[in-house]
């Protein structure tokens, strides 16, 4: 498929993340308008709430886009998922009878502030890029034992907190945490000294099950993808995370990008899993593409320094889609709620330049990096700025994700020193 | 305290559990009446929606108790709380002035089906009583290991699923899993075998907080307590959770008892934590008697049996209080949230007749246990009926929490043979 025409003129650029062919789904505000539904197109973002108001787009008998979340659109079901991209398409396509009313919902991005697009029921947060898994394993336990036996079996996953999840943008405060190193007598209380980031996907549930699903319903009740960077601790990791998992060394943030990504935008760019070392059991295996060829990078930047890139890799190197990853999640009969975001675990890829957390680029801070602006690094340092970026690249178009940024801010003083 | 007397009759037994000392808080539905919030007082429920319709009680501008859930009236803060708590006892004491208004909005507990009391925003579980954590750990790696090295220092947890909590009454369906016995080459895809319960108690935040508290502040956060059985397949778990943790192993369902027990009606149960084996640092140190001393119980039905009783305990044997597991729940800077649920873990006591789960009465199957109706068990048999009891024996009155009941239903056919 080729690049799609529309009268919005900087979405017709081959470089342009929000081109027709994609149209992401965001909430944003301005100066003089509330948190409401916007969606992407070049560098305008149309008003939904406005275009709902209008009459330019009826998706049901009660306004759904005046609010601040994509959730009661998303329960509408996927055939309303489809209408609504076939109206959008219409009314955003170059020749349209619509462009003077569509003109008027029209807002230009800089004038806009984004919001998390969706009201987050429960996170989760899976471990299924295989060479992030086997990086990892080998740091701490040598390459031959380096994927735990369950790995190749089933999506290890885990229930993250979805009260820390936010947008883009957001500023995360590193965190105090109980520490212990291999030498320590005892743990201390004191902020982390490896902070960390996890370049993920997110997979955001756009339909509730109640039930163990396929996969195929699986990939039918996704909505859409963003950028996912899951912080991590490591420091209260080690200490913390043996016998029941990761718990507050994940607890601080988890910054996801601005705009839905739909499944329905990233149909050209499904691609297939890795190959097998074990067939799956029936209720995990592939049924069709389901992962997606999109080039994803990591960049840092020291406070006032330009951004080095130090990671580059593709969402097809991931072991498991997250397909798979929410049908292993119904096995026991947990339901699943619109709005359920799925992180996709780190994609690292086979070189060292795919490595997708500074843990596996500094090899657990045994090989410190160095940034173009000079500076090295091992773990983040206070003032850093992390971005994800993410793009699938089409026939003379390009599928966006908008960027997920953070900066780091130094920890508080002692909070229970008072 | 004595036993307050109320002009309810039922309520001024010493055995009742809900006493005008007591004053739980549910939801319930009539065949005339949508769901909404009550408070059980003898063998009766005082409507809370009727009361404050009829001008009985005022607790803000909006009415808040024509709701299904008590979130809406937990987030009017602590001093809510305690004016409604005076106001309940004003006017259901034995010669109130309001009695003949308030008859009008009482409902026989008989008529009526309970409900979720809140709405659960996310849902943590600890692993925080330390004989239910030496007993696995002793037969899993010895005695001389059987505690991790963290286990003393910090309250271990993990978080759990929000969406598969469910009222006490709910049926639970046995799940399906993932399983691999230590012998077997490959894993299968079948019925858990190894289905369970733990013996908990559950504490609700009715307070939100944006960053790290103390355990004083995590303390006054508590809205209350209820009964709390962490339904468990052991066989899905030994196979999954290394190294992130419990996932579908804990996902099928949690049940609670249906009646919140507030903080206030406990205030007289208070008791320490038990002495410590290593000092806590400073921001989980104990600040006050944070335990309550509740006798808990356990009993185990086969279908149309009498049930037996197969575990006594207390909750004060408890290493960590409720108030340190949320203080520590909020060391990375996580926001929590009204209605978020921590379960303590399994509240084991010293001794064999204490044991909280069957993993532990049965040590792992191998110490299969007989029930007084004659049927012998391991794990849970369908058609089995689990109950969790709890009282606080007061001076000549019981506070209690009534039932978390679930009967287990056989698995249903493979749902993935489609």
């Amino acid at each position: 498929m080729p690049l799609m025409k529309s009268w919005v003129a900087s979405a017709n650029d081959a470089n342009h993340p929000f081109p027709l062919n994609n149209l992401p789904y965001g909430v944003f505000s301005t100066p003089s308008t509330e948190e409401r539904c916007g969606v992407a197109i070049g560098d305008m973002i149309l008003d939904m709430a406005a275009a709902e108001e209008a009459g330019l787009v009826k998706v049901s008998d009660i306004p759904v886009f005046d609010a601040p979340y994509w959730n009661d659109f998303m329960d509408l079901g996927s055939d309303a998922w489809a209408e609504l991209r076939t109206r959008l398409i219409e009314i955003l396509s170059e020749g349209s009878a619509d462009q003077t009313a569509a003109e008027a919902c029209l807002v230009p991005m800089a004038d806009a502030e984004l919001h998390m697009p969706i009201a987050v029921s429960e996170y989760t947060d899976f471990y299924a890029g295989r060479h992030h898994a086997f990086n990892v394993g080998t740091m701490f336990r040598g390459p031959e034992n380096a994927l735990p036996p369950n790995w190749l079996h089933i999506p290890i996953g885990y229930n993250g907190r979805a009260s820390s999840v936010y947008v883009s943008g957001t500023d995360i405060r590193r965190p105090w945490g109980q520490l212990k190193g291999p030498n320590d007598a005892l743990p201390r209380w004191a902020p982390c000294a490896r902070f960390d980031i996890e370049l993920e996907m997110g997979a955001i549930v756009g339909t509730s099950s109640d039930g163990p699903i396929t996969v195929r319903e699986a990939d039918d009740n996704i909505f859409g993808y963003v950028l996912l960077n899951d912080w991590s601790a490591r420091d209260i990791q080690a200490w913390e995370y043996q016998p029941l998992g990761p718990f507050q060394a994940k607890a601080t943030a988890t910054s996801i990008s601005p705009w839905i990504v739909t499944k329905a935008a990233l149909e050209p760019f499904r691609c297939d899993t890795p190959e097998r070392e074990f067939e799956l059991l029936d209720h995990l295996k592939d049924c069709g593409p389901m992962l997606y060829d999109i080039d994803l990078e990591v960049t840092m930047a020291p406070a006032g320094k330009e951004a080095s890139t130090i990671a580059r890799t593709n969402y097809k190197e991931m072991y498991y889609s997250a397909a798979q990853q929410l049908a292993h999640h119904t096995t026991a009969g947990s339901p699943m709620n619109v709005g359920d975001l799925l992180g996709s675990g780190t994609i690292s890829g086979p070189n060292k330049e795919n490595r997708g957390s500074l843990l596996e680029i500094s090899w657990g801070a045994k090989e410190p990096f160095t940034l173009e602006t000079g500076e090295e690094r091992s773990f983040i340092e206070d003032g850093d700025t992390l971005t994800l970026k993410g793009a699938a690249k089409g026939d003379g178009y390009t599928i966006g994700f908008g960027d997920c940024v953070g900066t780091v801010l130094p920890a508080l003083d002692d909070p229970f020193a008072r």
